[in-house]
């Protein structure tokens, strides 16, 4: 693999996990620091030949107008990330991907995500959707012939986008096929446009020949008719929303209460943290996409309902420092009532830029493989993966990746 | 099964959890409860053919002199548990318990528990090990024939013993063949028994006929001398150390560092609780056992040591009610140290009572099955497993238990 | 004191705080029980020659059809409160309330509320706000008469009402005179009733001569036409929303943490519990008035307004037991920040009920010192203390309570 | 005040303490950081005309041999405090320090300090007492007068020495004059001192006629002979113990219970940390005393003595963030078990090192108006105060601070 570069396009180029997955990767290749927080380097898939952090190269989309070294200044202030003097030997780095950051679209992002777009995105506002596809299709194109790459995945990264209303008398998205959504497509506006700003990206990136992984739980290529591009175009496309905290604790714990047959009554989660993402959230439109997200796993592990409570709040001074509190109430034998608590504090950009480059490694090794579509081995990385046909469970998930790399190493040389 | 009766002989049988067993068992019985709580009763386990409640007859060891519908009071008043009428209702099938309960033994339990003991078992205290194995061999023959019971299962649900120091100059107990083992008990009197009291049990239940299950971290049937026996006399043994709280969170929370390679530092759990077993384990030399028990998995799961502490401490008010804390501060990526921690309030005695019911019924259908020695596919229920062969995570323990029994119902039965 | 028989009305009388007060009474009558909980109880309070328990007699108001022994039936059974036997041996006292409870009134309870109440209630629904004065004044002065009492405290218990805006055009309740409102009641119908329930009955008090304690963030008597009412009538009126639980937290932490200096960022709080009070909590608009209450104090203490956010939500089989979680996020030395949390998991009407004890009992020993208008001496029982002119700490408002005490007792006697 | 220049010698001249003490005070000197945590910049002190920040001047004894500089960089790289270019601005006045510290003693610190020792104190091994004492004078005088100051304020803030035991026979210091105590120390020998080094650095300080503040829990000048010295010299001594968290929460909680009437059962603390403290206090017998100190003032102020557990535990990875757990299990009303349970994560050093700025601000301040003896004012500072004759709360000994304030303020300028 050691000659060839791999592109890593992240939508949301800007943002905290980008701009950490930069920091990151900077200092991998500089051998600066260790690869904890990173799955794809533990020792159970060594020998699986990923891609080395040295090959990869990075660009995106981004609705912002900033640099990576100001965004990585600001996590580092705030919120006491990066060791000492890591940003200055990175400065270089950072402006390499700078270089590589193209304007995205503000089309369907909602009012709180269109705020923050800069001048040349504003400028764009009218852009008709085929135009928008065909521009940022380009943009990817260009980044591969440019700089040589052998290909190149992209990742949504950015900010959640709210829901997106089916108008009444037409087809919801998800019963459409390609042909049906592309010529909506065709005659739309910005105003108009069927899909969110998530899907016009992963039609650009598939159409393009990268892979789409989707971080966030906008709905990016969740669509009957994207899955049917994908494969048509032999790529692979996965997501949804990234499993970094809360919920992978809720992956974790609801399987033993399960097998266990101890009767969760209730599960309250309060979720509190500032930065970007959070900002995003406190507009109720935006937090509606992300609460279903994180609810819907415990009905499904369970078996029943519990009571559930999710709340995702906005608290400027935390940063990037996401705290959850859930408290957990459950029933044990002869009706006892019992109480689990758990307090999360994690380092929201920190938990998520390490999984960007895992799903960036195991997919480009699945396309090697020969694999399009959706590769269900990576369920384990999201909140709501697609395609999913295990439970919810992460072990069970994480047993998929397990098995996957198991039947992908050479005879003999297994790591396990 | 239904015509057949099990006997379930409790050593320690007016303990906290022997009563609650007890009471739920009546109750079950009655249909009073649901089935909250037991492992056995989950849907992915019907169609095993189970023993049922109905079946189910109770006895036991015992060194104090109480009755089950005291001490059932006792822990109602005190730890607010058992519904209201409950405990009128049962108060006839408690008094069944009592009639088969028999004298136990001193011989080394050690100070903190002989403190305990009544006058009958004061009165046997010089008992010589050959002596004591007989008779408490006969008190469980005694009561398979006077019941007409099909099989007995006998169950250590006692206080933590003290470990035991190997005299200098003799082979350690784990080295002995059962031959080697059985000479030295026919030479030694109770002062210098080779071996603890919960050997003692053991060995008199498998002689017996019986299957064993320890439930405590006790000794019991864990030596390869036991093992032999056990094989030669045809019967199951299992244990030790029944997983109910934080050890069980710990099984199911370190997998999940170790699969996201996030870094544990240091893992740190405080328990606080007021009942029988606590009381004995606020002395040290019992303790050692425990905290050993309680530790040795987190190395085990992550595959490196981190720092740990365990402290287990008496508060008298919190009665039955065990509160663990524990805090996990761990590295993520860029050497982000972050942290989980978790508070755990369970009810120790209704926590453990289920799973002996559970380990019963299992360990009396793996026998009708034809199987001897070990049943690994039990290791999920204990801290310490006995002939473990999967790490001890969790997640893959159970598995043990649901491809047994998927591989042991009958074609076309499964339910899952 | 012995000989003298004093009233206590309830309004809400078969609420959770009302059955547990009627159930704690009788019990502390028969000696049954400490005097744990109870403020008045105190040591440095002896001496004072409070009313004695065997001298209160319950009577009260209520909208919902039903007795005392099934309300603390049900406290008993879902939240695991009350002593075993208790409750069979007060049965014959819970009666005695029963006996004394009359129907209150649906006039601007709001829908939430109104839901609740029984077919008496309901028949009333159309009656004019002054016949509603009257015949709520009528039931108190009765109880007082026919029972021989020497006085009446009527003690607001009921659940928090929405706020009542007032009519474009009209003059705001703060601002009018007694002379003015009441013109307005006796022109108003129940569909245009220029106050809300809890005031009505406020009035209905002071005009039946007795004093009023508002327990409840509802308005009551907090309006300058009341205080008048109540200085011409001669009595006490205090108020309002009793300080039980977290806010009680925030009363003695946030006093430290502005005498160290250290800078609060943000101060979160959730709360869960799942009492009828926590069903009307479940609508916005009831909930409103209690966010408001809990909220502001954190300004007035600190000198700055942190970044606050406190939910309330309604988890059923949380029954009476609320459990806060507050996030407390400060800044100290060279900009360092950190954190405090607590679980605070408490019975609320369990905590609230010895305090309305407290309150009868001081309430009617500042009358008998000659006391009329607020007592400000009560402020450190209250969320949003009435007439109160010290800062919201709860030392300094309890220091009030301990300097009038000693000012109250006899020359020589002073038991601190 | 603005002129004079004012001593500041700290004993423990380069712990964690002290070394923060040095960055702060010289990033307030240059207005780099704001005033939080300083309890003496609060608006109700001011007008009292405390020394300004650039008046003081740093000194100090110290047993290891390193430097501020490389002090601060460990605590800012394990424990990621201070901002990020603050230490490269301040490097030239930690220069200032390191050119003011002189070696301290090992006499009587006991082997876990003493292994800390460096060449210069290990080479003064054999030094007797009476020469100890002339050395230590001699450097806090030789400070003084070579940088004109005005006046000194010695403060210990070094680790904690183990208790010692009085030798058989002999009278108990607590016993002894100051006449009785120099003539025992003038016989002495190193080995056979009969006080702790504390007590040598409290004599140099009282007899070089500097005002002495002990920071932790060691004897320092906690001796009636001391006070008779102190009060011979006119000047002031006070301690003992920083109360900067878990303590400080009890101080400010445990009133709440009180106040309140709620019966605590237990009230179970566990500390973990990672600095020189935490590893100091690993060793049981220097633990002792801090345990001591942290539990006494419960059963003070509650009347009563719950049960009772404090751990302070070392672990390595938590640097100098200190998380306590505490877990409080009280009784209310009807015998009903609540739950308050709390997590403090503050940085040891941050917290502690505002509080020795302002006891050497107000102790100076006292002595210019002409106190001497033990400052009872200051009593809200220490876990275990000297010579206090209020009560442990929090509350009412910040209330003799802020009368003292008042009393001192000259008229009409009081700004409260």
């Amino acid at each position: 693999m050691s000659q060839q570069r791999i592109g890593v396009w992240l939508v949301g180029a800007h943002g905290g996990i980008a701009t950490t997955v930069a920091v990151g990767l900077a200092a991998l290749k500089r051998e600066l620091v260790d690869e904890a927080g990173l799955v794809s380097a533990l020792d159970r898939f060594r020998g699986l030949d990923l891609v080395p952090w040295s090959s990869l190269v990075l660009g995106g989309h981004e609705i912002r107008e900033t640099t990576a070294a100001a965004e990585a200044a600001v996590l580092h202030s705030k919120s006491r990330v990066f060791g000492d003097d890591l940003l200055d030997v990175v400065e270089e780095e950072l402006a390499l991907l700078d270089a590589e950051v193209r304007p995205g679209t503000l089309t369907n992002v909602g009012k709180t995500i269109a705020k923050f777009g800069g001048p040349k995105v504003q400028a764009l506002a009218d852009e008709a959707p085929v135009a928008t596809i065909a521009r940022l299709r380009k943009d990817i194109e260009a980044f591969q012939s440019s700089l040589g790459l052998t290909h190149v995945v992209v990742v949504n990264v950015s900010s959640t986008e709210p829901p997106l209303a089916t108008p009444a008398g037409e087809k919801p998205l998800q019963e459409r096929t390609w042909a049906e959504l592309s010529a909506a497509l065709a005659q739309s506006t910005a105003a108009s446009c069927p899909v969110p700003a998530s899907t016009l990206y992963a039609i650009a990136a598939i159409e393009a020949g990268a892979d789409y992984v989707n971080f966030t739980p906008s709905v990016g290529s969740d669509l009957p008719a994207l899955d049917e591009l994908a494969r048509a175009k032999q790529v692979l496309h996965v997501g949804r929303d990234g499993k970094t905290g809360e919920t992978l604790m809720k992956a974790v714990l609801a399987p033993m209460f399960a097998a266990r047959n101890l009767n969760v009554m209730s599960w309250v989660g309060h979720n509190i943290f500032g930065n970007m993402d959070g900002k995003v959230l406190d507009d109720p439109i935006n937090k509606a996409n992300k609460v279903r997200s994180k609810d819907h796993l415990l009905t499904e592990i369970l078996g029943y309902k519990p009571t559930t409570l999710v709340t995702i709040e906005y608290i400027e001074d935390m940063a990037d420092w996401k705290t959850a509190w859930d408290h957990i109430h459950f029933k044990g034998f002869l009706d006892t009532k019992m109480t689990l608590q758990f307090t999360w504090q994690g380092c929201d950009s920190l938990l998520a830029a390490p999984l960007v480059l895992d799903l960036v490694r195991f997919t480009e090794r699945a396309r090697r493989a020969g694999e399009c579509g959706v590769p269900k081995q990576l369920s384990s990385f999201f909140k709501s993966p697609m395609g999913a046909d295990v439970p919810p469970e992460f072990g069970k998930q994480y047993d998929l990746l397990e098995k996957w790399a198991e039947a992908a190493l050479p005879q003999g040389k297994s790591q396990k």
